[in-house]
């Protein structure tokens, strides 16, 4: 089986590493091409283009940072669909729009190209470990074929549903984090004001209604005011943004995401884009004139 | 041991219950006289006033609605103040204002009366089973003859710190529900107006950092728009208000508690006061037409 991967990013490049660790054949292409020598080093080959990557290829994977790059990557001038071959299997790793998924997918369909949508969670540390959770939009028959290789790259591989649902799974997480993230920020801020032991609070309450995932790994980050990552701001805050462009387009008001993607915004222009998200109790302190 | 309980409302009686059950010496007091009687029919002495109930009691329980009741059985004309000896301890499980239970502390201590906040989280099914969660503020030598006691009404009790600490805790918790309630109803509000098998979507990212007991508990209410209790709305705007004052008062922003504060203030207003607060839900469901 013979395999492509464009985007070597944070996420893409130990999740391509994965699968030449799993002794995958295996051509990568990445934008600023230094990127690829790490790979090269690892056994992969190296390709000029995404099309030329993906001439041959029985599967091709996509890490890209935004709708548009996976646009111009799949359909641009020298994109992977001009290599692709009838039958061959896109499966895109990026968070991106519902919208463009779909469309991209209908342009792929026009040449019996198959395309799942494959967003993942679980950040750099679970791409490294391959425990990354992966939400799977497309056909059952497709994701079947698929799976051994998912299987390389994360631990828990679900179908939610037809092209796209990927993609809307992915914005319904973002959206649970936005106000888990920042009620466990107020809370905490709340309980410094007081000058309470917070850690003796939290614990009081993590056992209860209030647990999450945020209060049980991310509180300390919000009491030492240090957010080391993690997931990084600037990308949530591209997340945040493709949740409510699709929540907009489907009539959902969103208003608590919609605040948080404001102070993500906020974060991002001052130069906390590469901190860790639970950084939103900057804010919460800040409001507070907590230092 | 004498033991005094006074408030025997959907929480009170259920834990006063349980001392009966260990075999404590009880009086209960309730404004609403009859609700003593299933008490009294359990072995429990009830007497005509609060200040009747505390006489030669070692320890006073009270378990009220708000701020001003707590202060009135307390301080009030036929206050538990004028019943209580030196050295006996009054242990509030009530939700009110860390600010009253300060004053309130101060009253008893000019009488050598000694004083523990303790609210508990953990619902009226809690309340039955004693697996509540107790977060206690006050003396350290205090709460240790008082465990045994509130041992019997709870499975995890926590100190946190001096008087008043309970309430913030209680407070804090109350706060990290606003945004965690409100965005798992935004999520669950997305993928339903997308149409995809939400529950699919949600037990693929119930794994990852979106993880909370609001979307292990309370998304099935939420899908189903059908919102039996739990806990009741008016009583969670009625807390809400209480950490909304505390952070006021401490200089604290917390602006998604602030808008989840309203959002319970027009469920309340329309009727809706009797079911679980996972019914924000509501809210978020008509704000996008979805019935």
């Amino acid at each position: 089986m013979k395999l492509a991967y464009i985007g070597l990013g944070t996420m893409g490049a130990p999740m391509a590493a994965n699968l030449l660790k799993a002794g995958y054949n295996l051509t990568v292409y990445n934008r600023t091409r230094n990127k690829e020598i790490s790979l090269v080093n690892k056994g992969a080959k190296h390709a000029n283009s995404p099309k030329e990557a993906a001439i041959a290829a029985d599967v091709v994977f996509t890490n890209l940072s935004d709708s548009a790059d996976v646009a111009e990557v799949v359909l641009g001038n020298t994109g992977v669909i001009y290599g692709m071959k009838a039958g061959s299997i896109l499966i895109d790793l990026s968070t991106i729009s519902p919208k463009t998924t779909k469309h991209i997918a209908q342009e792929l369909a026009k040449k019996d190209i198959e395309m799942l949508d494959a967003p993942v969670s679980g950040g750099s540390e679970g791409a490294i470990n391959a425990t990354l959770s992966i939400m799977v939009g497309g056909k059952a028959d497709i994701l079947e074929k698929a799976l051994p290789l998912l299987q390389v790259m994360g631990k828990s591989i679900t179908l939610v549903g037809p092209i796209g649902s990927g993609q809307i799974t992915k914005a319904i997480n973002q959206t649970i984090l936005a106000g888990t993230y920042n009620s466990v920020a107020e809370g905490i801020v709340l309980g410094l004001a007081a000058g309470i032991d917070i850690k003796a609070a939290l614990n009081a309450v993590s056992g209860g209604a209030a647990a999450s995932w945020v209060l049980d790994n991310r509180a300390e980050n919000m009491i030492n005011d240090n957010y080391p990552l993690g997931f990084k701001t600037s990308l949530y805050k591209k997340d945040l943004g493709i949740a409510l462009e699709t929540a907009k387009e489907l009539g959902v008001a969103m208003p608590v995401a919609a605040y948080v993607e404001q102070l993500e915004t906020s974060l991002v222009k001052r130069g906390y884009g590469d901190e860790d998200i639970s950084n939103i109790a900057r804010i919460v302190r800040e409001q507070a004139g907590i230092e």
